[in-house]
């Protein structure tokens, strides 16, 4: 797989289509089985798991997961070269690269909607679990997760630390904070308000925007966002105008039983730090104000193995590892090249 | 007036009902009264102004105003001995004592909802000097103004430094922040989207609880409320008991459309803090998430008279002017001595 790309430019000095190996895409495969899962609070249950791998599947095995409106497409590859939720850090020449790890990926359980119960974060750890089983694989060299992924990252590492190398957990910790818990529980009744309604799209909508303000900060908006003007007699805050855009979209692609269950999910989030003893690289953000940072030096010093804390800044907050490209791969190039 | 009460507790010094002068109460008056106001953004309207002063009208006037959900009924007094929105500062024995001050208050134009039209705090400010008109009082020994309050009386400073010997702007400043905007514009999402429904309250109650979300801080919360738990098969986040009764509390007594204009008007905040020249006491909140202390520096750096700027440390972040009794006093206490 290495070699593939280096030919590019050499024949087309003066019409370089792909200047570097970014446009290589790697072979990839899906999977999709259904599995019994104990769940923590809904017994039972037959769920089904859909996987992406990307890359060899000799090469060591790195788990890549994000928020809650992530999904098993990370990235581009052969099979799908549609963008992925993550294509920043995931592809050839990128912090995890096809050509030394195989990437594994998968759409959190209940996205889909057809899980109406709760979900504790225990049951996608115990979900990848079985995923492992399925694809083969006895241990993962690496377990990458954002937000939600961090914290299910946090309970694999907890309750299957004999299948992970080292943990990266990104702007997640062991606990859900009562104060972004209240802010999730109000993004739920725009929902059930919504739902009272012949559409229900619009409760999702608001939703999804409340849950946008959360993810970013003040001096982002500072920025980006003048002042609001009287248009048609009413006040038109201009943020509102990339707030609808950015939650249409969402809402257009987003089940609102998946939305609610997994936004309850993340309000589940308990995990004892001292029951975690593989090696963990945690990133927290100073501005995160779902996260706050001082949860992540709990976290960092009740965890009983190897553990590193980066705190960055940054004006994108619980975003950032979204937006500061550089930064998160600096974290991820040295994390993986240790590891198991 | 200062000597009415001295003598309560002397023929019962064992049955002392009361045992300080909290519970003597101050004569008042209520006034009520139509204007022709020329609106900055919905021409000139005929608006209803009500009033209540408290105290003796000959004693030096202070105007005190608070949040867009506040109104003229301040503290208790004699004609009407109900609890008023800022007790813990208006009354005999405090910061603002009704023995030195005649204090006087009046529901924000637009509260009721009568007015449906764009409500420019420049528009509160003409509304007060037609106030004081009407009262036969040519200036105020003070404005001390919170929140909302506190961008009114910076407009007022602005358009009619004549009439003001002093401003105390608590937690309000010369803008509004684009962040706090977009916050304010999903709360009038709320309410359009519940408005969608037969009942129109669900979407203010939700307006409400977002709202009172940016008033208070994490640290609060942590402090305040457990973990969520799963209760008939939904996840139930102890902060929302606290966020429902609230925000009923206050959607019962409350016209969505004074609060959909209200909310607006804080959005249309713009002073030009070099236009101010009277005395200035600026008080900010390092917590407060609605308005950043950084903007409260540059509106201090911007003013022309004599500015004191104090910074505040409270868990209660917007909400301290409502909670941080003693500190606020000592302001108050310390701004209403010097003055005029």
């Amino acid at each position: 797989m290495s070699l593939v790309s280096t030919a590019y430019a050499a024949d087309a000095p003066f019409a370089i289509v792909d200047p570097d190996l970014s446009s290589w895409l790697a072979p990839a495969r899906r999977d999709e089985f259904d599995v019994e899962l104990a769940l923590r609070h809904a017994g039972t249950r037959r769920v089904r798991i859909r996987s992406e791998r990307v890359g060899d599947e000799t090469l060591p095995a790195v788990l890549v997961t994000g928020g809650i409106s992530a999904h098993r497409h990370v990235a581009a590859h052969a099979l799908d070269d549609s963008a992925g939720w993550w294509d920043a850090q995931v592809g050839v020449d990128r912090a995890i690269d096809p050509r030394r790890h195989c990437i594994v990926s998968f759409d959190w359980i209940g996205a889909d909607g057809s899980l109406d119960a709760p979900i504790d974060p225990a049951d996608q750890a115990d979900a990848i679990a079985a995923l492992l089983d399925h694809l083969g694989l006895r241990r993962l060299h690496a377990f990458v997760g954002s937000s939600y992924g961090a914290m299910v990252g946090l309970q694999f590492a907890s309750r299957h630390g004999s299948r992970i190398g080292r943990l990266v957990a990104i702007s997640g910790v062991h606990r859900a904070h009562p104060y972004s818990s209240a802010w999730r529980a109000l993004q739920r009744r725009a929902v059930q308000l919504g739902a009272l309604q012949c559409d229900g799209i619009d409760g999702l909508v608001l939703a999804r925007q409340l849950a946008l303000l959360s993810y970013r900060t003040p001096d982002e908006f500072d920025e980006r966002f003048g002042a609001p003007q009287v248009v048609d007699g009413r006040v038109h805050v201009p943020a509102e105008d990339y707030l609808d855009h950015a939650a249409q979209t969402y809402a257009a692609r987003t089940h609102p039983t998946g939305f609610l269950r997994l936004s309850e999910s993340i309000d589940l989030q308990r995990v004892v730090p001292g029951s975690i003893a593989v090696p963990v690289t945690l990133v927290a953000v100073q501005e995160d104000r779902l996260v706050p940072v001082a949860d992540a030096y709990a976290l960092a010093q009740g965890l009983r193995g190897e553990t590193r804390l980066r705190v960055l800044r940054s004006r994108y907050g619980h975003d950032a590892f979204l937006k500061e490209t550089a930064a998160i791969a600096d974290v991820l190039v040295e994390s993986l090249e240790t590891g198991a």
